[in-house]
């Protein structure tokens, strides 16, 4: 018995693996290489008294791909291809300075009309720690474009590019 | 006689102009282009307490060129062309979140053995707000290397690369 129950236990343990590693949400790809971006701009939220410190307390340094640069510093609406990073770390207080810790998540946009229509024709995805695998967002509606559409004249983005 | 004065007035203002455009420091360039460059790291000195508070509190974001980012990244010492710029912009507390505002100065360190070898190799100079002329590093050993040499173990640069 065993021996004939043996390549249906594998079938089914490979059908669940490849479920578990499959996109939950819309399957914006890892931003490799994203730490030679242009950086954008940086920001510390520390406080609670800040109405993102729940979700997005900490240091963060937005980075921007090539075709997203162009419409951050030439001004226009972000074409297909443009990524976005929001590189979020952990904040520490140093003797009155602010410095960066571990990283806690990245927040990645990925601009595709055509691919992610319900969401502005933006694709969003988180990514925990410094794991290019291990994705955080399970319903991009609700966790990211709720907050984002708020920016539909700047085209769905909050970030200005610090020259 | 007002005729034969001119010429030598010209001289003399033209003299003069030189003069004022001569760097009092190393002469070391503006490093156009910088803030496409690969950013370092970032960090904010909020505070008093901090002993770098009076010469460098606010916002800090350190940026590298290619040959800079080679050693931060790979191990090694600075190769000649290097340069990094360590670029200060106000600090902002709004509600619980340090923004960046206005840009207070950039501070550059630019590697050339051969020419700035009473200062470990490295040139330094300071450039006032947005302005690309606006020189403010009178003598480099005294207001930079005084305390960069500290570093020495490090290749006399304070920042690590954060991946």
């Amino acid at each position: 018995m065993t021996r004939r129950r043996g390549p249906l236990f594998l079938a089914l343990a490979l059908a669940a693996l490849a479920r578990a590693e499959e996109p939950k949400g819309q399957g914006v790809e890892y931003p490799a290489g994203y730490r030679q971006w242009p950086h954008v701009k940086s920001m510390v939220i520390y406080s609670e008294k800040h109405p993102l410190y729940a979700k997005f307390g900490g240091f963060h340094d937005i980075y921007a791909n090539a075709d997203a640069m162009r419409a951050y510093t030439k001004g226009g609406t972000f074409p297909d291809g443009s990524t976005i990073v929001f590189d979020l770390l952990q904040a520490k207080d140093e003797n009155g300075a602010w410095v960066s810790g571990e990283r806690k998540f990245i927040g990645v946009m990925r601009r595709d009309r055509a691919r992610f229509k319900a969401t502005g024709g933006w694709g969003f995805e988180g990514f925990s720690g410094d794991s290019r695998s291990e994705r955080m967002v399970t319903d991009p509606a609700a966790e990211c474009f709720s907050c984002h559409q708020q920016q539909k004249d700047n085209d769905f983005v909050f970030s200005g590019y610090r020259p």
